[in-house]
């Protein structure tokens, strides 16, 4: 298969562009660099099974030749306000990137009668009431939140998918994707994992706000990316959780992190700076996913944060 | 003021349009026809406080002289499935309105540095599981149900007028209408108001389906109408409820309409055909619009109705 995947210098963008040249197929890569990074793709210049095309995709996409899949990841991602590579510092852009971004990729699948499918994100349920969170859940999102500029458009691009496949018959397909840890994550983007590492190799205390009670769930790179293309690959058009359900605090997090790096200055506790429609807790039930893709994370979080530890290590350095 | 008003040939639009200009505003109204109809505006033919230019909002809007508001109305808004005009039979096109249409009057209120005002609805609750509604309630809607084209459209819509006021300092308004009726609305176009209306006057028994116990709050037009300009003329930035409380059950309200207009058949029940995701129930907190825009409805439903029966008997001929 020809796949195009926009966001392909993003994180998971990277690695679906790895695995699916692995497996025998061409891609096209597509991104603005607003929060990718040219270095997660650099490997893959020459690779003949690989092009690049330098573009906004809330611009009308022009795609040279024909495609027979298109993977939308392009997006801010990040949920801090303090980075400037968060969705809060980019809202327009990512509402951009989620509503015309979809609207246009769909076309190109449309154009090509290609398979398409989107990233979607456990942020469409909010705030969840209801632990852990079936696909079947309709969520509790703030539509006019601070992280409405991601939550809506990523809601609203769900819908449009829906709507292609259901009117214009579109072979499509939704990910709903939890949190994700791994190699290629942005130093800088203000997420608890990069954080964490950052402050750990600095021989820094780690910053935990609140009582660290709080949990998350993280699931490795390469077991999401496994799951997407299982995804792609089947002929499923409902949304479907893909993450890791193991639940850990933030606190045994920073805990095992230190652990691993050897960091001697522990945690400090600041003030909970949670604002008012951060989620509190957030864990996919994936039955879906075994049932339908026979798809389940198999990778431990001591071998997963070894990896990201090293990557992190070569970054800056130490 | 010169205000642009896009839906400006649709049911609300149409009253908003005779409304501004009754106050000494000029009024460039625009509208594609696909749900809104030349009928409504052909009385302001020749007036000169009124212009019209036949866009799609959805494609990039050029608008040849500079406006002090923009006002964004133009959607479908029927959920009813059956009727050709609902948004269930425009997904792609509703989809488009709310999210391309509100990017495009967005930049035109940001290139003449105008007021902004959007259309949202009550049905960005949802099927709430909260009642009456206020403003701070996140609401409860399916974001891949059939509903959600129109849902999530305008909730996408919301947060994007929030992102522009919060990040380009646009001066915008979001009402959110609930249930309205009155003279030009769509006799076809699958509501209950002119569903029953229609049969009333075809001396056709009304259908309600399901027990009839289901309530709605229905606002007269000219009320409704008068809140939104005074949420224009406000420095309200917040989203505002704008309908009239007063619940009455379906069955009530069929009763009340065989009254009106003297309809011996009566009331056919049906089997209910609520979808996935229709709302049970939707009643407005109006206590924001009271006490910010000293607003509240005044038009009782009786006088209400004999208006909106006087214009329908007036369009089919009776």
């Amino acid at each position: 298969m020809r796949v195009l995947i926009t966001g392909a210098a993003g994180f998971l963008g990277s690695h679906l562009c790895d695995y699916l040249i692995s497996q025998g197929h061409s891609v096209i890569g597509m991104d603005n660099f607003i929060t990718g990074s040219p270095e997660n793709i650099a490997h893959l210049a020459g690779n003949p099974n690989f092009s690049f095309i330098k573009h906004d995709v809330s611009e009308y996409i022009f795609v040279p030749q024909k495609v027979d899949a298109v993977m939308h990841f392009a997006s801010p991602a990040s949920p801090n306000p303090a980075s400037p590579f968060g969705y809060p510092s980019l809202p327009i852009q990512t509402m951009k990137a989620g509503a015309l971004g979809t609207h246009n990729t769909l076309g190109v699948a449309k154009q090509f009668g290609a398979r398409f499918l989107l990233a979607s994100t456990s942020e469409i349920y909010g705030d969840p009431l209801e632990h852990p969170q079936k696909e079947s859940y309709w969520g509790h999102a703030d539509p006019i939140g601070y992280r409405s500029v991601y939550d809506e458009a990523k809601r609203f691009a769900e819908a449009l998918t829906m709507a292609y496949h259901r009117y214009h018959n579109i072979d499509t397909r939704i990910v709903r994707i939890f949190n994700t840890y791994g190699p290629r994550m942005r130093l800088d983007d203000g997420r608890v994992v990069p954080n964490f590492i950052n402050q750990a190799l600095k021989k820094e205390p780690l910053t935990v706000y609140g009582d660290g009670m709080q949990t998350r769930s993280f699931c490795y790179v390469a077991d999401l990316i496994e799951g997407i293309y299982k995804l792609l690959m089947s002929d499923e058009h409902l949304p479907v959780n893909i993450g890791n359900p193991s639940e850990i605090s933030i606190l045994d997090f920073a805990i095992e992190i230190n652990g691993l790096t050897g960091n001697p200055a522990g945690i400090v506790f600041k003030k909970d700076k949670r604002l008012s429609d951060d989620p509190q807790r957030r864990q996919p039930d994936i039955t879906r996913a075994k049932t339908i893709l026979n798809w389940e994370p198999h990778t431990n979080l001591q071998d997963g944060l070894a990896s990201t530890i090293a990557y992190f290590k070569q970054k800056i350095n130490i």
